[in-house]
């Protein structure tokens, strides 16, 4: 046996160990009994002890110096071990699973605190996830900037500098385009009646028009939707809100386009190192993609607008242009998740700095519901409410995410140049999403992208599907034409 | 720290690993996607290697050694952990992990193979497990009784020799009582429509009724019912079928006796040594005694009566007293799982002597199919007529669990024991039970006994909680009296 084949012997158990934790956080938020939590906490701090050992183990440094690799797919197998153990020979035992057992309840005590619009039944937790994972980054930084740190974790090669000078480009035109839509004649807003079983039957066949394979797959109903796994099972869940069935059906279709990636990547890959998406910016574009460029389209919407005509009825709306217009309906809203495209990265880059003064220490957890809402009112132009609607919206923070939401604008930006690129390569792509037909689309995001997996880096995966470095241009000029369209500006 | 402080801790994330694994099984019977068994398997096969090389740690060697147990509680962890310690290190980890991915993968053939009568699409994967049992019970005999081995993982204690003697004690009484009721008057069987969702509702209101507590449980479908984890987190499947509903009533039942108990155990011993049922043996006489001497008595079968008239109308009975010996009709049948308490024990007999046929070798799985049919037919009378009915029937040997079979009967003579200690420590247990109150009985049952976890060895735990040791007597006795009434023999 060669170092190689000793290490990729030992990363593939790592990886098959790797599945049973993500496994363990889906129960968690779909099946797990709510008395349970204390137990699922010791669980998966014991599960993510031995994933730390292995991890670090000494033997994967010798492994990693002797290894000798023949083939791209070999270098990035070792570029992507490489960079977990550097990573994680930094990030002491007790850490690691200190922070897997907080982060376990963490996320039950906020969807409490969420559900009774109680910040301060929340705080204590969030700061003792807050000194954690700042204590994480000072390790994993080493005196470099502890924001950066954190970011390579879920965008390898990301920075904050690189990060702030791409919202720099983005916000002026987007809060222009904003403005001069709220300033237009509102678009209509559906109205009618969206029983529950309706909205699962419809989203469950939205998901297959998205080329999700439940043979591989499942859907279920969460607090917040998520994708979870990689390789032969890969889950998702949505949600269905009886006023609002666009939340339910744009969220699957979002999960569906981060499932159907990790269920797309080379099977040669399964259980190794970069057999799953590239990064999270990476994994969402295509959820993006999914959702907005092709979900939100005036093709495949024409085509939602009859599916939805035929199980609810009337929706008070005067036929297909009419809803095309209320898909993408631009209004002050408090919740991320249901942003319209325009306003969604205004959203992300608020979290962006708040997150970022609360590693830095700059912002004490107690001071973040008003931090909070100060910038939501002075970007949004409105009072938060509640704290559901305000700085108890989103589970990441509370699970120490804190380096992951700037990655959903990178999606974002990633989607705008990956559409501008598919638009050129599949002739007859909108004929095909109006009769529901997403597979012209998603077969080219599979050869292009999606099969590759974690085989190149997030931006070198981005350029080798489009043939141009990532920009903020496509995605900018994508929103302004659209929009300019569907407000008549 | 001391060893013994040292060696719990240590426990207490290998139990909590363990808690993971069964989290697993339960996921690959009730969600799993099909298309992911065979990384489920590599899976499984990598979290056994972690669990087995922890139980077969240097350092437990000597923390066993060095440990100074001070409570009853404490010599009972480490009776637990030595037996699990001196078990495991006769066993590679290379057969432990081939075990957990051949097991793994074998659930799912054997689940295809059954629903499409195929015995011989499933034979060379049973080959397989026979195979690696054979070679794990050689290795656990270490030149001693291979069966007698493989009894110890289910049921501390017992020997091949004790089971074949409690068998010849109960093999002619059991004979004798059925051969006259089948001579007898025919019970009336049920006749009526029941639907799937009121069978789930109703046997929801089941659960609760015995006491199974959702906060730490939860219930769902599965081709085989089981009960799975221990401490906060429980859960029980059951089965639906429309013609059928006594089996999706009694299999709930039936499992709310394996649940309540491990949610009943002493919670200073949950994710320890002791935090779970004494033995399969002990777990089965509370689903037993659960299932038969409370939920198929006269008292509680009345209340199901009431309720069942109420969900589902006319069910071609005549009142309550015909429904009494509907519940407990006796009938020529093939399905071990749905026989009637004369019979069931004489299932298990043929299972007995056939498992230990394959794992001595004298009977090669080839034959399997041919010495099932023909013992059936010399045991009950009739002629299997397909693989679903006969040999391909229960999932036991498909995941290795040769030996499990007789802790069944035996948890069926413990059931008769406590059934009659019971009844005079609990006086107005019968009037309780008739208002659809089992309160009176589980709250006996729980302080008796479940509460005690795995304190005591089996045959002590069932002393303790009745006063004498456990025997034969008390079983056959309360059947003959039983059923002479119900069929006025």
């Amino acid at each position: 046996m060669t170092a190689l084949t000793d290490l990729l012997a030992f990363q593939r158990e790592t990886e098959a160990l790797g599945q049973v934790m993500g496994r363990l956080g889906w129960d968690q938020e779909t099946m797990m009994p709510r008395g349970a939590s204390e137990q699922r906490a010791e669980e998966m701090a014991a599960l993510e002890a031995v994933l730390h050992a292995r991890r670090t183990d000494p033997r994967l440094g010798d492994w990693l110096a002797a290894a000798d690799p023949e083939t791209d797919a070999e270098e990035a197998q070792l570029r992507e071990i490489t960079r977990s153990y550097a990573r994680n020979v930094r990030i002491p035992a007790r850490l690691a699973t200190e922070l897997a057992a907080l982060t376990s309840r963490a996320q039950g005590i906020w969807a409490e605190a969420r559900a009774a619009d109680d910040f301060a039944a929340f705080a204590p937790t969030l700061e003792q996830v807050v000194a954690l994972k700042r204590e994480e980054a000072a390790l994993l930084a080493d005196g470099d900037a502890l924001y950066d740190a954190l970011l390579q974790d879920y965008e390898p090669g990301a920075s904050e500098a690189d990060l702030a000078a791409m919202f720099d480009v983005m916000r002026p035109r987007l809060v222009a385009l904003r403005d001069q839509i709220l300033g237009a004649d509102n678009a209509p807003a559906l109205n009618g009646t969206f029983d529950e079983a309706g909205q699962l039957e419809l989203s469950r066949k939205l998901a297959l028009a998205f080329g999700y394979d439940l043979d591989t797959g499942r859907i279920d109903l969460a607090v917040h939707p998520f994708s979870s796994g990689s390789g032969a099972d890969v889950r998702i869940t949505t949600r269905v809100a009886p006023a609002d069935p666009f939340n339910c059906f744009y969220s699957t279709i979002h999960e569906v386009g981060h499932a159907t990636y990790e269920q797309a990547v080379d099977p040669a890959y399964r259980l190794t190192a970069i057999g799953r998406g590239a990064s999270m910016g990476v994994h969402e574009s295509q959820s993006r993609i999914y959702e907005n460029q092709l979900g939100r389209s005036r093709a495949f919407s024409g085509w939602l607008y009859e599916r939805m005509s035929e199980t609810f009825g009337d929706m008070g709306l005067d036929g297909p242009d009419a809803f095309y217009r209320a898909v993408n309906r631009v209004a002050p809203g408090f919740i991320r998740t249901e942003a319209d495209e325009v306003q969604y990265n205004l959203h992300i880059m608020m979290r962006f700095d708040l997150e970022r003064a609360l590693m830095s220490g700059d912002l004490p957890v107690v001071d973040l519901p008003d931090a909070w809402n100060a910038r939501f009112a002075s970007d949004f132009g409105v009072a938060v409410d509640k704290a559901s609607n305000g700085v108890l919206q989103d589970v990441h923070w509370s699970v120490g995410l804190f380096g992951y939401f700037p990655t959903y604008a990178l999606g974002n930006l990633y989607a705008g140049c990956l559409f501008e690129a598919m638009k050129t390569s599949v002739p007859g792509w909108e004929d095909a999403l109006a009769q529901g037909d997403a597979t012209p689309v998603t077969a080219w995001l599979r050869d292009a992208l999606q099969v590759h997996g974690a085989l190149r880096l997030p931006t070198d995966t981005i350029e080798a599907a489009t043939g141009t470095a990532p920009a903020a241009e496509p995605l900018l000029g994508y929103l302004e034409t659209k929009f300019a369209d569907l407000y008549n500006l």
